[in-house]
């Protein structure tokens, strides 16, 4: 299991600051859609100078222009670079297709997909596919829930199948719930960058990530 | 009828150099996608500052964290912000609501938008939805038509109902099929970007919309 610190709505400075301090206690940096939409590929540039052997994502959220992002992303030495699970097929496809090619990680994010697309969401064990409470489900509440989301995708959970992530406002607390899915990825972004220690929130975090894997 | 200019997969300097050229043609003016997740921000600032008269929509398309990315966009001079149809409603909502608060346009991608979420799509008069086929969808072929968007959201158009806008590949040939949609505004971006002589392009297009307005 890995634990994968997601950053956002921050400078990429500050970005940059802060995975320099958890460093020891995280496995994958995810160079989040606010750092990209707000600095763009700069953002990735920066953050694979910094940090030469890290496993980095770009929360990209490509939802058309497949081929383009994702070799952008890849270009900018990424390894893995997400894809929204509600897109058309054929972005999804290509993005598959064009992470193959270059030996990177598609993660697809399973943000409101229509159930009818799950099947092929899940069909592939090359990718990964991550469970998200959104941002905005988290502030606004009572919007979905990693309860209903457990129900929702155990169906399409098998040893044979994808990588599985898991995001969403994870902290301490809500983890134990998580790890009954025997998530691959659990990603925090707030969790650690906001928590009062940063370093003792991600060595918590990652000492109970590594204590299951 | 408003003829809007998609400028995606070049850099920002190409990108205002082509505009500058079919400005007299153009009545808004789009940042593409590519072009916020390649260079940010930059690229709306470029814009505003290169055309301070000319109506510019960021087509950021947001997924969720809403109210940051609509404020980052009109923060930086945007009067129109993009948001995915396929989202979760609660970031759509937010969207419309910080268009609103910031008197500005908020314009619903119905890309891949789900049938149940289309009465709330199309409920706000003070919006604009886009119906859409996708690059990607093009550039495979055989994914999406006109055709069928026509007969899909035909039933959810009306006088009280938001601005309608329509986009994928559109060119001279296919403009007079959506014409019969009476759209508000065409967005062209390939149409007149790669044409052989895209200010010939930019005013047969401009002439064809306008003589419908």
């Amino acid at each position: 299991m890995k634990l994968q610190l997601a950053l956002d709505r921050m400078t990429i400075h500050e970005a940059i600051a802060i995975a320099e301090i958890v460093r020891p206690y995280v496995d994958w940096l995810e160079v989040g859609t606010s750092l990209i939409k707000e600095f763009g590929m700069e953002s990735l540039r920066q953050f694979r100078q910094a940090f030469p052997d890290k496993f980095i994502v770009a929360d990209i959220k490509t939802f058309d222009n497949a081929a383009y992002e994702f070799s952008l992303c890849f270009d900018y030495g990424a390894d893995a670079a997400t894809v929204i699970g509600a897109a058309p097929l054929v972005t999804i496809e290509t993005c598959k297709r064009i992470a193959a090619e270059r030996e990177r990680l598609c993660m697809i994010d399973l943000l409101n997909a229509p159930s009818k697309q799950l099947p092929f969401l899940f069909d592939s064990p090359h990718t990964a596919v991550c469970i998200h409470i959104s941002k905005d489900q988290q502030e606004q509440g009572g919007h979905g829930s990693f309860e209903h989301s457990i129900e929702a995708y155990t169906p399409f959970l098998s040893s044979g199948g994808p990588k599985l992530a898991v995001a969403g406002g994870i902290t301490s607390d809500s983890l134990p719930l998580l790890q009954t899915l025997r998530p691959d990825v659990v990603i925090v972004g707030t969790g650690i960058t906001q928590a009062v220690d940063p370093l003792a929130a991600a060595k918590a975090l990652y000492q109970s990530v590594h204590s299951h894997s």
